[in-house]
């Protein structure tokens, strides 16, 4: 048998066949693999010569493969991709590559590479950002792991990946699991954006009462400018859709209850152990959470009563929002490019920031204007401790500020909850306070617990034998 | 050699040498064991009678105890654990008992019960709070594990106990690491009550600019009132204490880094795999992390400038203050019990809510005079799905409420971060919004991950080619 393949696709789902199809039209010899013999098939169907074919032989799969082989799989996270590299494992050589291009958790990716490298194995943990579409016609690719083993798949993802100004949408992150971790953390920045953006329409849906027709012209708009994004962007395209049945605006049918797979909530997780504040980021997983006790949330409303809306509909303006949403968006993205700047250190990664948001500028879900200025910020200053103190983007935050602490007071005021705005702010103003009083927090916790505390005038751990004033 | 002992004591630190001298006060003979000699040496100096005595061999400490024997390890969480256990399992034999009165994750205390169980050998997870003193004159105790095993140092608990009219601040919280988990909560709630305490502290001292002096007065006065809790009582306390050297106030003295065990952050991490909203919790973790950012911060203030103070001086009454302490901290309560009742079910604790709330009231670091009236909402209602929804405390929110948006709107106007007390009220708010836009997100997750929506009108999961107007 004639090993043709350049790459080999395990999963032939939705995304492993977009992907399958995006390194086909982009030259390349693709080998397919799944379990379930319908979606072989229907990748066959596909193919327009010999070098495009699916198997449900893990033998006759790997037997096609060039050598040193790479596989990349596409497989729901969890047991199925060890199960998969339990199946594969035995067919393979020394030098060849697993690539799991699935949302996995860091932590997994670190085992597996630690268990395929005792057989001389390379193994990569791959984020793709871009969904369907995004998988076949050029995705967010942030790939960790092996540098040489990176090398050999480099033409084939920087020919599949977006473009950006002729610039692909991938670049090496970094060794061990940097690459499941970025995925990770531009899930949690996702999350943080839509969860603002649902605060925008709430307040422009309840406190001024906008029709599906005007919010689409409103977020049009913000696609225009400095705000302009996908998730803006789709954002705008939802409330034009209609629903079939009634013809009226889809989005007053869809239930208020968010779902979620959970890769943001990791993201909050582990910032949690690394020391590193999101407040807007972890605010949006609890919103989602929140958004789900909607039986409780009917019996809240039917005890407190529902929020009102403005009087004077001048109290917020439709600016505003939208400067408030711009300060947040960034305050976002330097929560999730802080924490990937801790985590690049405690795990020893060597993740280059500007990369970062280099490749996030096309492909994947929060691609967004912004992120220029983002990866200019960080090429400039590759240290810089939050984004917020980059210069350019400090002075838009600045801007904007005014309008975010109106939207908090007047949402406040008439009850429209606003958790991830008001998170920001409290991030923003705690960034700017030199002093906080977590002094109090150090008394307390060494008067119950001797824990010891700090002194402004000398180093050193005090205890003190509180209660008995020395007055 | 005669077995004397009712109970061993693993670990005589501080913990373990009061919790000691407890068990002795009340009249049972105690063992001791310690790897550090002089700590066993200084037990025996305590040693009144026979019956009292501490070893530096495990032969002879296991020795010395009554069989079934029970021996309680106060030992640092982690590993010291598990080589303690390793240590004392050759010389136990089926029916004896472990405890672990550490702060162990729950994690490790249920792989540890299975673990011990294999020998026939029970293992306990129990929390107890109160600090030094808790421990040497009446914590309260939070045990869970096998019941039977309980009731063998039952008596012991019930002696050694806080008391609150004659009523024992112990009670068995469920199985497995029930315990453990109760404790896990415990903690998160006091580092979200902490938060806003110390909120409050910061709105007076940079928004009203009150003195030390003024501050223990303010927080004196609460503490004889509804928010009558051992947290606002050392508040109080602590702003007597002047520094030995200048003899001014201690607490300008003290550096505003707050630092951390862990174990709240515990719970906010565990909350987002079980899908319970935690929102002033996790900001409470989240501000830990964020005070000790100190170089950031001072970075932010040189680039944006520090906080303003209340220019009308009467804008924020301290009476607003109290109302808003008060209904932020039945919220804290309410999402530490939301969060248990959760865990109860998913981890098949089983654990009496009503009974956590009894033996919190004396004792330990969050006992509070609220905590009756929370004792009081679970008898009533074992099965309430939030404690905001009980008549008499959710009247005590809503009257409350007033104060509470008058707070956000003040401090957000002149910029004093106030992330507890907001997200406090945008938990409530969010709780009384029978809608929330998290349509929009069920919608933007089918837009670009076709992951499906539900629709209000009909049961099942519905995807749409977005993008592609009906109309």
């Amino acid at each position: 048998m004639v090993r043709y393949a350049d790459i080999g696709l395990v999963g032939l789902g939705v995304m492993g066949r977009n992907l399958a199809l995006n390194f086909r039209d982009k030259g390349f010899s693709v080998a397919g693999f799944d379990i379930d013999s319908s979606k072989v098939k229907a990748l066959n169907t596909d193919a327009m010569e010999r070098r495009f074919e699916g198997y449900g032989s893990v033998e006759d799969f790997v037997s096609a493969l060039k050598t040193p082989c790479a596989i990349l799989m596409l497989v729901p996270a969890g047991k199925p991709v060890d199960m998969a590299i339990k199946d594969f494992l035995p067919h393979l050589n020394p030098g060849d590559l697993i690539i799991d291009a699935g949302n996995s958790h860091f932590s997994d990716t670190d085992r597996r590479i630690e268990y395929v490298s005792e057989k001389g194995i390379h193994f990569m943990g791959v984020g793709v950002s871009g969904g369907e579409k995004g998988a076949r016609y050029g995705p967010s690719i942030m790939p960790g792991g092996n540098k040489e083993a990176y090398e050999q798949v480099r033409p084939l993802f920087e020919a599949a990946a977006a473009q950006v100004n002729g610039d692909p949408c991938v670049a090496y992150l970094g060794s061990g699991s940097a690459g499941h971790y970025v995925k990770m953390v531009h899930n949690g920045i996702e999350y943080g954006i839509m969860q603002l953006i649902g605060e925008t329409y709430d307040i422009m849906k309840r406190g001024l009462q906008f029709d599906a027709e005007r919010l689409h012209q409103v977020y049009e708009e913000w696609n225009q400018g400095e705000l302009e994004s996908y998730l803006v962007q789709i954002t705008s395209g939802i409330f034009l859709q209609r629903d079939k049945k009634t013809s009226l605006p889809l989005i007053d049918r869809i239930l208020d209850e968010a779902k979620q797979k959970g890769t943001g909530k990791w993201a909050s997780q582990d910032s949690m152990d690394l020391g590193i504040p999101l407040s807007t980021m972890d605010t949006a997983v609890v919103m989602r959470h929140l958004s789900a006790l909607r039986h409780d949330r009917q019996q809240g409303a039917s005890i407190f009563g529902e929020c009102g809306s403005f009087e004077d509909k001048s109290e917020v303006q439709v600016e505003d929002l939208r400067n408030a949403l711009y300060a947040c968006t960034i305050m976002t993205y330097a929560q999730g490019m802080a924490l990937l700047s801790a985590a690049s250190k405690h795990y020893q990664y060597d993740v280059p920031l500007s990369d970062v948001a280099r490749i996030w500028r096309g492909g994947c879900i929060i691609r967004a204007a912004v992120l220029e200025k983002i990866r200019s910020a960080f090429e400039k200053r590759p240290d810089l401790s939050n984004l917020m103190f980059d210069e350019s983007l400090g002075k838009k935050i600045n801007e904007c500020q005014g309008s975010l602490r109106k939207l908090v007071r007047s949402a406040t005021a008439v009850g429209i909850p606003i958790p991830a705005f008001a998170a920001s702010l409290s991030y923003f103003d705690s960034f700017r306070s030199s002093w906080l009083p977590a002094n109090l927090i150090q008394a307390q916790r060494d008067y119950f617990g001797s824990h010891t505390y700090e002194r402004i005038d000398e180093p050193g751990a005090f205890h003190t034998e509180w209660g008995q004033p020395e007055r």
